[in-house]
């Protein structure tokens, strides 16, 4: 690929597009022509590149002549629809929906944790898949405990903000909580459910087998692909909550090997992308509001799980920007190893 | 304790005890004289009484005379200072707050599960513990499962509202929500993190030697005391969400003996307050604004836990009204009790 790739941004004009463009701007992305692409709808407004205005251009077959990097910031609908026409036409694509998660063809990468799978792609088309976003929040601070000590099982709560549902989501939760305070009521569009002052089950279909919802089946399935790990097990409960940006996880590991809690915190010390913040004598830990903005995932409430044989059981409590981290700071993140940056 | 008892309210004006009063009334709760007691900053100010408003009279060392039953809807150190003067007035004190529910000479009841205990005090003044919000809406439903199939361990994160912190914390999340919408910032000064489009880990004070908080704690050893069984493990994490009045929890049990997902269905349908609302296809289970107001804790998310032995492991998610069931509707279902109504 070329120093200075020629780019593609599908969903410019989205949640996920527009923290992209942001971030690229914030790191410096070496590039030549950025292209923002977009549904019709959206089609002739403008984003901002660079403090340039860019023209939003509408998403077609031949949108990606002379790309080489396309960020597929949309749903899985367009994805498995576009991203063919893209690394047909030679780009290498960085998909952030759930597309081509599962495909044994494209990578599934958290840069972090096995951006050692980006090396073959450097040369040649293909799509390279990023996880969910919970996963994502889920598994940086896990792997330094995994690495180090092994994981076994794996409870985990969420706490998810609107974001993960879009731009549209967001502004439901803000149109939403100024109708309930002047003495109206909720009337979810986005959401089936209300989320003004409200928390419920993540929205996704629930299979009839397993009684789980699309969301904790992806952040099982993601964890044991990612971490080439397939005895690895994971126990989710995905709940939504009336945040904007941040997703919080209340965790729960079983180790493979014991350790003290002093190591288990030298361990995530030691973490990529992530930093403790655990102050119990001033009750500060992580919060969805203190994550916002940044590039590291919050690791706090860090003590033994005394339920569980002593030395094997941990507790966590993390919040992760999800726009950055669970989605484009993360997929920014993969262009950069792909360009050797 | 005569049929129509003279009943007193400690922290009428605060969000508990307004509520205490209209479970009162909707009950028909048979009593005499009510006496509503208030610090000094609330006497004079008047509570509703059945559609009569009520003085507020400053609470004393001499406010019980003549009072069978005082409810306590205040906080443990007004709990400690004027009980005792109470029960030396002949009254039977029934308090939520913590102060007595460690104490071996009052029971800790819900009375669904261990109202049994209540017999012996009819005759006599003493105290009675009401549990933590939290505890009576994680084991109104777990109950049953323990009473069929004994339960060795639970792992609990809760989402769990304002009206935990009383009336003022409910105030400050409407109103600091109002200031942000505007584009102000939040200022706490009930909690110590911004409760507006946040969450954030329970207020109350860390263990520096487990490094759990107050309300996890409690959780634990309220748990076993009121199922009388030191055996039962908890490992609970408290979170805070910006929800006014309506605990949720994710809860995941370890059974001690298996069960198929239709006998532990079987067996909360037959639960005592509480409803099963479990609906796969159209995604609609427990939330917080759906118990609000309710008298029983919903229960959904029904579902095995595949990272435990077949049969073993289940998941639930509930809510419940904090301020009703975890609160006042236990105070007064146990003051029925003690009068045999």
């Amino acid at each position: 690929m070329r120093t200075q790739p020629n780019i593609a941004i599908v969903g410019a004009t989205g949640a996920v597009g527009r923290e992209c463009l942001a971030i690229l701007e914030q790191r410096r992305f070496p590039h030549g022509v950025l292209r923002a692409l977009a549904s019709a709808r959206s089609a002739g407004s403008t984003v901002n590149d660079r403090g340039t205005p860019r023209p939003v251009e509408e998403l077609g077959q031949r949108s990606f002549e002379g790309i080489d990097l396309a960020f597929f910031a949309a749903g899985a609908d367009t994805a498995r629809a576009f991203a063919p026409c893209a690394v047909a036409a030679g780009a290498v694509v960085i998909d952030k929906s759930s597309a081509h998660r599962a495909d044994p063809a494209c990578p599934l990468v958290i840069p972090e944790i096995n951006g050692d799978l980006l090396t073959p792609l450097r040369a040649r088309p293909g799509v390279v898949a990023v996880p969910n976003c919970s996963t994502i929040v889920l598994l940086l601070p896990l792997d330094p405990l995994h690495r180090a000590f092994g994981i076994e099982r794996i409870v985990v709560s969420t706490y998810q903000a609107a974001s993960g549902a879009g731009a549209a989501a967001m502004a439901e939760l803000e149109e939403q909580t100024r109708t309930v305070l002047g003495g109206g009521r909720a009337e979810p569009r986005v959401f089936k459910e209300p989320c003004a002052f409200n928390v419920f089950s993540h929205d996704s279909a629930i299979d009839g087998a397993t009684g789980s919802n699309g969301e904790e089946a992806k952040m099982a399935s993601e964890t044991r692909r990612i971490w080439r790990d397939a005895s690895v097990r994971v126990n989710a409960t995905c709940v939504r909550v009336g945040v904007l940006r941040g997703h919080t996880e209340s965790i729960t590991v079983t180790l493979r090997r014991t350790a003290t809690e002093a190591q288990v915190r030298a361990a995530l010390a030691a973490g990529r992308a992530i930093r403790v913040l655990d102050d119990r004598a001033g009750n500060r830990f992580p919060t969805p509001l203190r994550a916002t903005g940044g590039d590291e995932v919050l690791v706090g409430r860090v003590r033994p799980d005394d339920t569980q044989p002593n030395g094997l059981g941990y507790n966590l409590l993390v919040s992760g920007d999800q726009l950055r981290i669970g989605a484009s700071l993360t997929a920014v993140k993969i262009a950069e190893r792909l360009l050797g940056v």
